[in-house]
């Protein structure tokens, strides 16, 4: 099964599709979609919204896992971290994709064996378990996590179950 | 000037575009993307993205004025909340639109100087001042009050600028 795991942000959100088969998990492509300070947020949200309908489009994966809420200072910024999330729903769902969701703690949790570990942690496993050659950025490694979190776990939130004709 | 004004929420975005020419207003179209309680929250968004892509495309406004952050209980319906906006901000900065943010406050202010109007009151004075036959139905009343704050203010917080060609 092709899983797309995405770890949503304006600045830089990470993605990472990962075929799993069984026990066994295969990276097949994972990156950070980086938006530089000078872009407006509403255009850092077209490009958001864009790139992953093209990911889906090309790679098409059967279902989209996504951090679920994340603990928020202000509601300001869960407007924010909100609009992202809106795209890229949206995008999946127009896909007809499957969506679940998983709460940061979980993601850590399955991956780690921690729901405290640090990004840094994060990456040199994700590295290990997907039998990577580098370590992944920070973003696309907490992707990737979330899309393995997906395969080794069936209880994450259904946001959107397949589509129904 | 024609002006897209909206008022973003997941089961009722109410939406009103206005022509504004110095002082005179009229109102062209004005309603509300209902979304019965039933349809997934990810399929909401499908339907606000499409149904105010469609209205730029028809009416070809040349700005959109939305409402800004308003307070909410708790930051889950911040969440909510700016995934609605997201996918419409998207849609708006895809079509090259001017966005401005105004503030509930200033718009209740602005169309009945009273900053703390409720809805009815809003309704019953863009009904007055845009010469309109029927009370509008309340979400899309207060589109046409952002729309006409929009119209009688340069003091709203520019999201957007126009396209830079």
């Amino acid at each position: 099964m092709k899983i797309l795991g995405i770890d949503p942000s304006l600045r830089s959100t990470g993605y990472g599709i990962i075929n799993a088969a069984g026990n066994e998990f295969a990276a097949i492509v994972a990156g950070e979609i980086k938006n530089p300070a000078s872009l407006l947020p509403s255009r850092c949200l077209v490009k958001i919204a864009d790139v992953v309908t093209q990911l889906i489009a090309q790679h098409q994966p059967e279902v989209m896992a996504i951090e679920g809420l994340v603990f928020v200072q202000n509601t300001k910024i869960a407007f924010t971290l909100g609009e992202v999330r809106g795209v890229i729903l949206a995008a999946a769902a127009k896909s007809g994709l499957p969506i679940f969701e998983y709460a940061p703690r979980k993601v850590k949790q399955s991956v780690t064996g921690q729901g405290n570990a640090g990004k840094g942690q994060v990456a040199a496993l994700i590295k290990a378990q997907l039998g990577l050659r580098e370590l992944p950025p920070p973003d696309a490694a907490d992707a990737l996590a979330i899309a393995l979190c997906h395969a080794q776990s069936t209880r994450g939130v259904q946001l959107q179950p397949p589509r129904q004709l």
